[in-house]
């Protein structure tokens, strides 16, 4: 039910534009489409609200692109190609045009710079602060799917990119860290999902690490009913991040919304994976390995003793 | 990113059994299977928030079949059949766990009253009032989705059920009209969805009234390219719409959230049409008819004159 008084015009004006096929311009009921033949369905939807996943003042088109490459990160994690994308935007009733403008053009911009559409949503009203949902389908080959659970013993622990700039960069959103060129806060209000790099026969598992690198190894060790060994002096950090200095080691190490893939490399296919991700432009890095036994996660100072960790470290989940 | 302190419980205890083949256990990233081979999908989204779409004290399992219903309403609309739905879940960080029983209690009846499962999501907090999204996905045979734009002058206009209880139900729900039975507020509170009512070959053209009987005959109008006519002493009205007065007969010709079928049905399929809903149990009425002319709207009095109405009515959307 429709229950802002301009509704119908908003959606005319800014997300029409957006409606690929299939969309039937976002005036029907639902959207019909058929999808690619011979392929597996991928889907996954992701939340986001004013005041918890991002800040109350950070420009529209940039919310809205960290709300679809969250999702698109889902994605790159399982190895899936993205398709299209159904959009629940709440707001308050004064939100002005603009707002949705900006929204809007981030869509749009990241609509072609990762091959996505619209496909349909909704739009309300809301007395609390702006709440988002972003639903993506993408496609893989069928059984093509990169799961949580296929690491094995002996797999090695990649990373792409850097980790722990997404937690540092809220701090420096916050104005809470020095982030004199602006990188941190870059980095942590617009992800970079690293599509096309887990592949089946390249890597055994993955995830994305949206939860902090310890928590999300986590999660692949319980799927995948082994353990994991992470050298810290092995993670990668931006240059930024290490100028913040080793205070802000545990925190890159357990800080949230890095968006970088965790994977899990067989030692025979490690040369083809790094030729793979280095012909797409991202660095890989290997930062530790699966090891046998109950499902948790070490974490290896310099000096090889485990280190004390806020949250996360080694922990047993079952 | 998780930001409930105990996000991960909370689904493995009240999400997971609800989830279904594809949607491994909501313990990786995205949900992954095959597309039933040679059917086109589906795909709608809609959003609800406390005290805009739901009263806050209407029951947690009431408010998840109501967002369910809702999206299966826009499916029915199409003739399509229900597959499975992705949630997203925004609620304040104090909301008792009883709250989430009884939250996935009423997806679990409606999971097996309705056929669908579970395939992913998201669960956040807001500090704003609960926030909800569902994106529903289901199927139709190829290029036999039905879609609004297919009206045709001399085609019948005809509506599932009884029009007017949500709206009218709103009200007693509030408390501002009185509701001795408290239909009128269960029809508010619950929509029955009119699954396999709406078929090629029996219709040319409909959408679900969720907006209001006049401006969703309206939206049929200006997709079909063409006007309708409604007799208002011929729109069915339940035994307690028909109790409160006829003084609000307007209101339920233009009053939301009544969740049946607006259906255009050519003259020659009308038989069938009718046989074809009664045996699915859903009683169908003759409100009115297409007529050649610009989009827009007529409704008559007893009298044959045109009604003046607080909202819809004759109007041009040109």
């Amino acid at each position: 039910m429709s229950d802002l008084p301009a509704e119908f015009a908003l959606i005319a004006r800014h997300f029409r534009p957006l409606a690929g096929p299939g969309a039937l311009d976002l005036t029907d009921d639902a959207a019909v489409f058929a999808p690619p033949p011979g392929r597996d369905l991928v889907v996954t939807a992701d939340a986001m609200v004013g005041g918890v996943h991002f800040l109350p003042d950070d420009p529209a088109g940039l919310v809205a692109k960290k709300l679809l490459r969250t999702n698109l990160s889902d994605l790159a994690a399982m190895g899936a190609a993205p398709l299209g994308y159904l959009l629940t935007v709440s707001v308050p009733r004064d939100t002005p045009d603009a707002w949705f403008a900006d929204f809007a053009a981030g869509l749009a911009e990241d609509q072609a710079a990762f091959g996505v559409s619209l496909l349909g949503g909704d739009t309300t009203s809301t007395p609390g602060p702006v709440s988002l949902s972003l639903t993506l389908l993408g496609t893989v080959a069928p059984g093509g799917a990169v799961l949580r659970s296929g690491a094995k013993p002996g797999d090695g622990l990649w990373v792409t990119g850097t980790i722990g700039d997404g937690a540092l960069g809220l701090l420096a959103a916050q104005g809470r860290l020095a982030d004199p060129t602006g990188f941190l806060a870059d980095r942590y209000r617009l992800p970079r999902p690293r599509m096309n790099i887990a592949r089946q026969g390249l890597v055994s598992a993955g995830m994305d690490v949206s939860d902090g690198l310890v928590q999300d190894v986590g999660h692949l060790c319980r799927a995948s009913g082994c353990a994991a060994e992470i050298m810290s002096i092995q993670v990668p950090r931006s240059e930024a991040a290490r100028a913040a200095g080793e205070a802000y080691l545990p925190l890159c190490l357990t800080g949230g919304d890095d968006y970088e893939l965790a994977l899990a490399v067989p030692p025979a296919s490690a040369a083809a994976f790094i030729a793979h991700a280095t012909g797409q432009g991202v660095a890989v890095t290997r930062i530790g390995g699966f090891v046998a036994g109950p499902p948790g996660v070490r974490v290896l100072a310099a000096d090889g003793t485990p280190m004390a960790l806020p949250r996360g470290g080694w922990s047993h989940f079952a």
